[in-house]
């Protein structure tokens, strides 16, 4: 079988890309030693991939309340909700190796509720899958829920805008059929 | 009554906010006469703000074969899925202006199905909310069915990411409870 | 492009209506300035229209512990979990009326959570919407969450009796395609 | 045990009730030979009482394309679905009367897609959950599968206008916590 | 008409059976004075025959905190649910004779919230209800409620095992169309 | 961190258990090496554990249409549509050594719909899930779909069957918290 496309969509060649692009593709693919397939297929729209991942970095690689490894505990368990299969597997990979545990990432791709985390982390949780599902509906019992865990609403923002903004990359990776790569399955483990 | 206050969170004074910002809420004012609430809410953090509003115009204000009442449709009948107070509000007044049609966003906003909107917008209308909803069950069907209403693959990446980025907004306001303008209610009857 | 039809079934000639149904509709008009469509699509099945105005009146036009205005809020927000265009049209208006508040409509049709009402007005919402959805499921727990609020048992039944009636509402007017008025759009505005 | 009651609120005395329902309800009682608990439990309610019943008769005993026996396998299936004992139970026995058939109410109560019906029956049946539930979706391919089955629009009415209001009778079943009177469990068994 | 058949599969020739399972069909003949159609039903693939019976005779047949009537109330309820014509209509019949109450069953296939049961069956079933739906979310709060009302921890294991038994044979039930013998719609009537 | 325990229920000493139970868990330690905790889980209930591995064998270790891999397949997509922790993680480990692939188990749990596997593979699941789910509502039409695929009647019975068990188990292994071994992880990557 012939590897399937990256993207439902074309994929630019790296050479022809903006420079801006393709300076921050390189920088991956020197720090990883491969290129996630997100880059690829955003690429195909310049002015949208630079707005992804602005906002990527602008929640992702912050100071706060939150480790690096909790955010992308949110990104694991509301990707899987969403059936979005690039999130859980290049994500879970990076959940891996920031939280320095094998387990979680498998564990939150099939129920968060059953994994190895704190009780302050499955609250994080129950509120970003309300952000993530029904968010019409969060009141201010769900601050007060987080508070109870120790959560500054700031960390209520954090919490809700990885939901919010997960939620979109979510999206665009199930209309694209974004395609994790290899590297991620074994990342890790 | 007091007036409600704008976002849960808290909302920065024009004078304080980096000049980049403040320069694109001044112009805004400009030319609509008032600030819409969503710049003043998100504001409160500046980085996100930048993505946001990047984001939003790489999609809202780009030429193509959706025309800007279509975009706006799209936002209006997504976000009244996602019962999204403010973007229903908000973007039915901006329809209500781009589309002359002082009916069409309570119309669409109540339920597209019955909207006096042409076949094709329905079929837009469908791609959209499925993916606002089950983008995981997105498929090839879909497309075709975009392509049988004379929609271009580059015209499907629109109406999806365009329902993908307001279940970000909408996410966000229902959240910071971001209060729609007065003026909007008026705004293109 | 002609205007759509009130019905996708046939509407009488005022003419040709029963002497009752034809004083009725004489008095809205009297009283309105335009005979709302429900009256011409209903029409059609002179005895079904003389049960429902006297089903319709025995509920909305009462007195007890529910204003005028807030019956109708139970009307717009459950026909807008309904998705009927013409009961959030149509009593969105007289809402904005009764309540002498220009904005209030749209605020309980797009997310009743966040609107600017009462927490009595929202517990109030909460049982009709409950009622309007998963009635099966209503228990003891719902009517002493509404005493509560002061409300009664008979307000009680008032409200759930609002609620069914408009469900009953909203499914015909979903399969009549009934069509509101474009007077509705700005009445109360 | 004691009995339960027939209602959540309070049960009206036969002989303090206006002549007119009094008359119906000893109507009732001499052809059935009991009187069935929803006319004590609506008679609290005088003009509601009155509204029901005139809706009542003129969708369940009028001439048209639709058998009675046909009228209560609506009411049956769609009552199922919503999970209302009274209407299930004693629609249940007056559908075995008029279908002449012991087994059929039972069959439609858990499963009308497995029941001995004919496929025109099931198509009705369709039809009628739709209209119970995502009434906001129905489409002219509806009508259309109506119609090939042979069924008129006029029959389309009747269909969607006898689960809209069982609907509504379902609700206020639910809430008063309506109880089916013993005689109907072996009716026309 | 002639007579429906027992399974949309073929079903065996009890000549032809292997002797463990035409012994067992037997002695179920000489007690009951007929063969349910599960029997007849599973018996084309014999080997899940014995587990399915052994399993079943596990959780159905044993002491425990659970009378033999409120194992088939889970039974009934469950069903319902699941839309399992067989299962609610054999188990109804069961549930009427072991209770000795010839209202119960079509009281529970209704809606069991409504039934004649005690608060603590209706908790015992609150819980099978879970666990035959949402089991994913079964926490330690749903063993606190039973525990509330006297159940232990083997209670809760034999309640969700039924559940989960049966929503294994309701499956089996509604694939193979299998059709209740005529026998139990009025048994214990 | 303590390892947390295997099952939320008492787990047996394997000196204590029936001598075939000890004996088909020794075969097992034997052949893999470790002992999957569900064989701990269940040895709780002897009867009920005999009956469960009987099943288990009697509908995955068959001849058939359907190979092993394939049989695997189901498990895993149902198992996450069901969340359950267990089921995901030790099927997937299966699947990747039967299907000699480390990617497809991770694949499968995220997204089927996505996966790298064949239109007949896609069909297969479809009807699984289907089964998994609405079961109520399988119809002929949903046969027709598999047999275009060349799956027989009997392959049909196959999937349903492994649906249906897999969803029994799925139930047991969230109420029991039955926690994943550790080799799980990594088998066959």
């Amino acid at each position: 079988m012939t590897e399937p496309p990256v993207s439902r969509f074309p994929v630019p060649d790296l050479a022809a890309l903006p420079d801006d692009i393709r300076a921050r593709i390189e920088a991956v693919q020197d720090k990883a030693g491969f290129v996630p397939n997100v880059f690829f297929t955003l690429a195909h729209r310049p002015d949208e991939f630079r707005a992804f991942f602005a906002y990527h970095d602008a929640l992702m690689e912050k100071d706060g309340g939150l480790s690096l490894a909790e955010r992308e505990m949110i990104v694991v368990a509301t990707s899987a909700a969403n059936q979005c299969q690039y999130c859980v597997i290049a994500h879970g990979a990076i959940l891996r190796v920031r939280a320095k545990d094998p387990l979680i990432a498998d564990q939150l791709a099939a129920n968060y509720r059953k994994a190895d985390i704190t009780p302050r982390q499955k609250a994080m949780l129950d509120f970003a899958l309300k952000v993530s599902g029904p968010a019409w509906a969060v009141n201010e019992a769900d601050f007060a829920a987080l508070e109870g865990h120790g959560f500054t609403r700031e960390d209520a923002w954090d919490i809700a805008a990885i939901a919010a903004f997960f939620g979109l990359s979510n999206r665009m990776a199930n209309v694209t059929e974004m395609r994790p790569n290899a590297e991620f399955y074994t990342l890790g483990r």
